[in-house]
């Protein structure tokens, strides 16, 4: 339709980074448009954390592929290991999303303009609830991860979405029409 | 940054809509915007129903509004008529979203892509939980018009945006930058 409809269109979930972190000004961009989302009674229920300490990212990787390793059911882990071996894909960034208790649809929407300004700034992302493994887990020292990525009190972990450039083009799922009904 | 990082900036949340119905092609393209969101492991928990029929739209405000008179507390229905006395501000549609329960994270994402999509049409839109009055409440036929809206076995009331011409430019709430911290 125009330029800003395609947005939508281009939009996909990014497996496989470069690693490369983009400059900051478009980081901070991303970010900014994460707090310009709208929020019931625009009550903003969120903090967003821009994570780009690789040592923090890859030994919380490391840390919950092995907990996933050692996991009974190993389909994660094997799925995962299907896509590269990592959990996040080698981004270089990180958007950690805090929430506060009982306001998951708020974070859904302000994860949603993260997501769509890493595409629109070039980027590529995806949105990953994996993360919270590591911080959740008490196995691979969780709340020294949670401090190290700056959780406060009154929040906990909501989402994260991950941000880079992509190793090579990647493409939408088709939409499915039949989700839409006219009344 | 960008014509599409724009998009971001433009949003608001509109509350007094001109009534007049938007051509049918952007309608639907604001609904593909939707099924083109992520979801976790791209299950895509929900339905999008267009609704235009401007009858049932016009017998759940008043419904609701009614209701709302009614309660102990008035604030909720003094906020509203201070805004004009209805809950869908004389939109001429909306998007009803309906999730599998506990998905309200997805519904989130798709809730942010309809009213991202609507803004990158030209159109305004806001997100309106309050529908749910109308279809949670048995004094008020709740099932009668959950049937009309083309609720589903399975799939319970996720969010509303509702759409169309705004009266007047609206502006965006100011973001709040000491939401964001670099780690």
């Amino acid at each position: 339709m125009n330029q800003n409809f395609e947005l939508f269109a281009k939009r996909y979930s990014c497996r496989n980074f470069t690693g490369e972190l983009p400059v900051k000004e478009k980081l901070e961009a991303i970010a900014l448009a994460g707090v310009m989302s709208p929020s019931a009674m625009n009550k903003q229920p969120w903090l967003v954390n821009v994570i780009t300490d690789k040592v923090l990212l890859d030994e919380m990787d490391a840390a919950t592929m092995k907990l996933l390793s050692e996991m009974e059911d190993k389909s994660m882990y094997e799925r995962l290991m299907n896509r590269g071996g990592t959990i996040f894909y080698n981004a270089p960034c990180m958007y950690l999303i805090l929430k506060q208790p009982g306001t998951d649809l708020d974070c859904g929407i302000i994860t949603e303009n993260i997501t769509l300004a890493a595409t629109a700034l070039g980027l590529a992302g995806v949105i990953c609830g994996m993360a919270n493994f590591a911080f959740d887990s008490e196995k691979i020292k969780g709340n020294d991860f949670q401090k190290r990525a700056g959780f406060v009190d009154g929040y906990e972990f909501g989402m994260t979405v991950l941000v880079g450039f992509p190793q090579e083009p990647g493409t939408a799922h088709e939409p499915d029409r039949a989700k839409i009904r006219f009344i």
